[in-house]
């Protein structure tokens, strides 16, 4: 079996949160599975070509962030200032090289900046105007800052000044307002974009991208752009993505938790996502889910809210997506 | 054993590196000897009196903070923009919380930054002006920026400038000059302070801060505001403080591994400490060392570098502090 040459594989999630008072909407939730199925087709063709699991899964990554339904990129939330933080990282299993950037509001797609940080700097973290800068020196995409705005989530921040939430409350579940077109509330969601892969070479890599949460105090770092936290990839043992309320996922360094529980353990892929995302998470009040692949194609999805986007792709086989559990 | 009352425990570290050029002089030892003894006395007094880890390992980072020998607040050392970027966190083992700060300019003992994150706030990390903000709010001591300069670190900056050194090299190894007054060469020197405790209640505390290094790109966060990588505790397995090249001690999560390696592969505090700063860290090119300790009151102090700056102390015991292997 290990001499095999694996199948590739891509899987993807799109945040993670409660089901939207009302009831689901068949129309609206035709659209986030659509979304997720057209975003998972270009990385599987990739992999299925002989690409790489790390240009999977920054192209699945890419697509999330230009995707207005999702909290990453176009389409992000807003700040309490009402302006954009974007977070984004990225790791390659095989080398265990890692770039992300933290707060940037001008780059167009910051997993590619974060790749930035990965390919041309000594670095793996840069963040603010350091980050942009070096982004514009190396030619990326750059955007005003209201690229990143759209209605919905400018309606999202004025609902959550309406509702008096404290400056540093970020607990979205506080929010009492429902938002009116996903199936997930957009409210109560713990918004992040993911993806992870594995390739023909047996290579892993994951992926991260967030805009944050509404409301929440300039300045504040998640665990997407922390290696080990949110994100973290090890050819050993497995590639992580994980998306929630992101202070408890630093707390335990859930990623990196959940590799070390397979590399020290001898825990499956499974056993190792799910105590993590079932016991180490509730355990501190964590909430949210992860995605997570190995290098013998296992995949992993678990999440403890109601619902959590997310979608895969096997060489060879058609995409398959879900939102609730 | 278990039952019997732990002897309280604090170990502090000043930054690893490789010895000075031209041999150690006595005095500059001695002074470096004193300064750490100094610093352990009040920590030390603090446990004994009954005080928390987590006021332990406070208490003295803001003394190494306050001296101007060592890398961090008052003597940090300069970006390539000529400015001070600060970077800070703490931890405790008993709840798992933590807080840190990144990039802080204005507060004078960025530990106390990072721990208003933990106490006030809901998140663990704020950068920038958005942790200066929170800092500000909650009456910690500001200062100017100039408050953190000092002539020596000046004239590093200026040795560093004049060595042509790429904007994103940050690899102090490849300075040429030598720095005149310190046993460690503060030119090759990577630069933290750190301490780890274990009070008499059996609960463990980290905390670490640092000034990052000479001539780095601005916007850049190293491992020591990062919990899992420069910082983490837990009661379970141990406190951690790292202090290196902080981006190779990111990628592999390093402090939240060796918590890992005990709880998960049933290695000692010693092996795990060592297995991670002997062999993963090399595996990577990463250079530097830890202090850690557990709940048992074992002590682990690793580096592999020539040196690092520590020193512990033990409640009833006097104080011993180390520089070369």
């Amino acid at each position: 079996m290990m001499n095999s040459r694996p199948t590739p594989l891509i899987a993807i999630h799109g945040g993670a949160g409660t089901i939207r008072a009302g009831a689901a909407d068949a129309g609206q939730e035709h659209e986030y599975h659509a979304a997720l199925r057209d975003i998972l087709t270009p990385p599987q063709r990739l992999l299925a070509d002989g690409g790489s699991a790390l240009d999977a899964v920054c192209l699945a990554v890419e697509l999330l962030e230009d995707c207005p339904l999702f909290n990453a990129g176009h389409g992000a939330v807003f700040t309490h200032d009402e302006t954009h933080e974007l977070d984004a990282s990225v790791m390659d299993g095989a080398t265990l090289r890692a770039g992300a950037v933290g707060c940037v509001s001008r780059v167009r797609r910051p997993v590619r900046a974060a790749r930035a940080v990965m390919e041309h700097t000594e670095h793996v973290l840069l963040v603010g105007a350091g980050a942009e800068a070096l982004a514009e020196r190396l030619g990326l995409e750059m955007v005003s800052r209201d690229y990143f705005s759209t209605d919905a989530r400018r309606e999202q921040l004025r609902r959550a000044l309406a509702a008096d939430q404290a400056l540093l409350d970020h607990d979205a579940a506080s929010l009492v307002f429902r938002s009116p077109t996903a199936p997930l509330d957009e409210d109560r969601k713990l918004g992040t974009v993911g993806a992870v892969a594995l390739d023909a070479r047996g290579n892993l890599a994951a992926a991260t991208s967030t805009g944050g949460m509404t409301n929440k105090q300039p300045g504040r770092i998640g665990d997407s752009p922390v290696i080990g936290a949110g994100t973290y990839a090890d050819n050993r043992t497995a590639a992580v993505s994980c998306t929630g309320t992101g202070e408890m996922f630093m707390r335990v360094a859930a990623a990196h938790d959940i590799c070390a529980r397979m590399a020290y353990g001898g825990l499956s892929l499974e056993q190792a996502a799910r105590q993590v995302v079932m016991e180490v998470l509730p355990a501190i009040g964590g909430r949210g889910g992860l995605i997570a692949v190995d290098a013998q194609g296992n995949l992993s999805m678990p999440f403890n809210t109601e619902g959590m986007y997310r979608g895969f792709a096997r060489a060879g086989e058609a995409p398959r997506t879900a939102i609730f559990g």
